[in-house]
């Protein structure tokens, strides 16, 4: 897979200029001028609610107990800066994951709930759009229905992230010269896609994509098919509970296969299901689904190893939970509970009412021996005839064991961590604004297709109703 | 203060050889070399308990309400990357401050509670003391007492951070080649200074120091000399009831005003209070002291600009409270009711009981006009006869109004943001351990004086009853 560097890096330069201008960060600033490297091809991934107690807890959560020291993480080596992730101050300080995609794919902040649209409800453009009309390969691979908040606001503009079936109807429907504008998608959605009122995935397939729904079909593909690949109704089942504990890694994996190609790619990475675990304040989910991610990591870094033509970007869009290391006053946090889980705790609170022996069932899925007082929290959490109520105790369990905290079901306002590796990765150190990857994603796109002899290629309007509003700020994307 | 930079940059590369060749950020990595510069001064900044979320937090809280965007602060040019906290495995993944603040000053990993000693007890030398033995002057400005755990770490050894009294002991007792340690104390502490059993002010006065116990009497010293300067019997007053707000910023330029000679000076600068206001779970002092931190790198930031030999490094020791920005499910955080304090919530529940229309008086002190809400909410708070009670009810209340949330009264893990600006400030960058600040720094300190043409200075033992144990791993101070 090793391939010659056929881009510029002046072109990258000169692309990047005004990012360099604007940066204060000392280490950037007092360096001599490094040529920020035009990536041939850039690889967003998002992790979704992955606050900066996440990737600490991952450290300790991957320690190995028996070694006096602990042990570096994929994430340690990689590490950028932060970022800023407050939507339009219309709604305030702490940011949802439609907004933050918004900003983190177009550069514009935007409400709670805009998908890939301004303040006003007017779509804006987004990296993936630029990379499209510029003549690259694009894709997403996510781990939740691909028509979730995050890819959404790379694909399409909604004034709501709640207009599921409108938003499938959109990736179909909104084109780019003509054309569908994701080349990949892989995750969940066959309900959204496989509708009684519209057969999204039969129209797909018309057009000339291969349609898969199980990993295995995945793997029969030819390389650089157009590929809508859907594996569960909605989001793919948890990593805790999944056939391949790290399908995202795979999913990754696989869109790349079809999306490599002379002119570069567009590929956006979405680890979904960290925020769901930080919802829910299941610390067991939250991670194995970071585990899947370093998994994910770990791949990508092989690949930019051969392929040093491309940029891989890693962020959170905000955190989830309010997760703590350690928690009511005690200095402790102990993840060795959760070295051993082979299931979800949702999973394991559905099967109890069929087990004989559930107090020997649930040991035996959270991989550790009980004591008594376990047994008496245990008892309480085994008797109670609503599954929610045992998912929940099961939770509260692990929690206790492990002395984790939450401050809530919701997203909390801290700074992202930034990580980047790969050709143009000093375009990201310091302190960043989330708009700011957008931005710096966008310049490396035009230094990409300026770089292959190609001129600045005007950008299409999409169909929307208020196309014939006047291009009266720099952001729209009409207006580019 | 401008001067001529005198240090060779050379000798800065080979004293930091060792770091660069570990360095695998790409930032640097991916980097032509870039000459790390050694400074004359450095000046070590500690935010006690400043996980991200109080750096985000303070963002939002100083964010003027009335413009669109939120505007940059201080530490947001700054920002360079992360450092991991953990203590020595024997206490787990969440440090204390004094395990901490030894693993920043010394380089070494200890167990909670350990002041300037390693896991067997045996005292570590810190880069304070490494600074001293080469002829730099040294010093500490802190908000709390200066033998708190964070101060005390850098200046002397003891197994326990709550020997309090033999610590003060230990400032006056514990000699470099016969010569007191730290030139400069600016803080509290006269209760363990001046005691029945040992007048350690009078003490130091004989031994040449000048002595001042108001603010006032410190600006009265003439440049350049030896000060213990205590200013309250423990720790100084929180920021919103002392009589400067911003006294870390003054300690500090008063500090540096004694400290400055030909040869160079290493501070400690602590903003002990952060912490303690994450330990009372007390949004409005936390925001307060972060003020006061934030006027105190103001001032750096100009210090080092007319003094471009002097780096300085600005972190955290870790966590506290389980801090996050909106909690409750709910997506907001309110810092606007934070903005009119005119006194910590300890002094008005104080006050409380000797006051005639207490509702508006805690209307008046709080800043804000109250709702039929908050009325029902404080009549509550105010009829309490404990005074505890009521200032944690005053607290619950700004957490309300506020939308604040905690997950308990102690220190947490995540990874703590690191600054650094200055000379030799890339030494920082990326993801690193609290350890590698003091090993960066002392590397410094070694090619300042070689860069003035001395010789490596062989350490002196200190007097310790393990002082005849065998030198026998390169960490240990007599070692090296």
């Amino acid at each position: 897979m090793l391939r010659k560097l056929t881009i510029a890096s002046l072109v990258g330069i000169a692309a990047l200029q005004g990012c360099a201008q604007s940066d204060s960060n000392p280490i950037t600033k007092n360096a001599q001028p490094i040529a920020p490297q035009a990536p041939k091809n850039i690889i967003m991934v998002v992790a979704d609610g992955m606050g900066p107690a996440y990737t600490t807890a991952y450290r300790n959560f991957a320690d190995d107990p028996t070694t006096p020291q602990i042990e570096r993480v994929v994430f340690d080596n990689i590490l950028v800066g932060n970022a800023s992730t407050y939507p339009a101050s219309v709604s305030g300080y702490v940011t949802d994951s439609a907004a933050a995609a918004t900003a983190m794919a177009t550069g514009v902040k935007s409400y709670n709930g805009a998908i890939g649209v301004d303040v006003n409800k007017l779509p804006v453009e987004s990296v993936l759009h630029h990379a499209k009309i510029r003549g690259l390969r694009t894709g997403v691979a996510v781990t939740s229905q691909i028509n979730h908040a995050t890819p959404a606001s790379y694909i399409v503009h909604n004034e709501s992230r709640q207009n599921y079936n409108a938003i499938a109807d959109s990736y179909f429907d909104e084109r780019l010269n003509g054309k569908i504008v994701t080349d990949v998608m892989l995750g969940g959605g066959t309900q959204y896609f496989e509708r009684e009122d519209r057969n999204l995935v039969g129209e797909f397939i018309d057009a000339g994509y291969e349609y898969v729904d199980t990993y295995n079909k995945l793997a029969t593909l030819p390389k650089g098919s157009n590929v809508l690949g859907l594996f569960a109704p909605k989001g793919l089942p948890p990593a805790l509970d999944d056939t391949r504990a790290t399908r995202l890694s795979y999913l990754t994996q696989h869109a790349i296969k079809h999306l490599e190609n002379d002119q570069g790619y567009f590929l956006l990475v979405e680890a979904s299901q960290v925020d769901w675990a930080g919802h829910s304040n299941d610390i067991g989910s939250a991670m194995a689904e970071m585990a899947d991610l370093a998994a994910t990591i770990t791949f990508l870094k092989q690949y930019v190893s051969e392929n040093p033509d491309t940029l891989v970007v890693l962020t959170a869009d905000h955190s989830t939970g309010g997760l703590t290391i350690g928690a009511n006053g005690d200095y402790v946090w102990s993840p060795e509970f959760l070295h051993s889980m082979k299931a979800s705790t949702r999973s394991i609170a559905r099967d109890l009412p069929t087990i004989d022996q559930p107090l020997a069932f649930i040991s035996q899925q959270l991989g550790f021996a009980f004591d008594e007082n376990d047994h008496t929290f245990l008892e309480k959490v085994i008797t109670n005839e609503d599954e929610n109520a045992r998912e929940a105790g099961l939770k509260q369990f692990l929690d206790m064991k492990t002395n984790t905290g939450w401050t809530g079901s919701g997203h909390t306002g801290v700074d992202v961590e930034v990580f980047a590796f790969g050709a143009g990765s000093q375009a990201f150190a310091g302190q960043i604004d989330n708009t700011d990857i957008a931005k710096r994603l966008k310049h490396f796109v035009d230094g990409t297709a300026v770089a292959r002899g190609e001129k600045p290629v005007p950008v299409s309007q999409p169909d929307s109703e208020n196309a014939n509003r006047p291009c009266d700020f720099k952001e729209d994307w009409r207006c580019l």
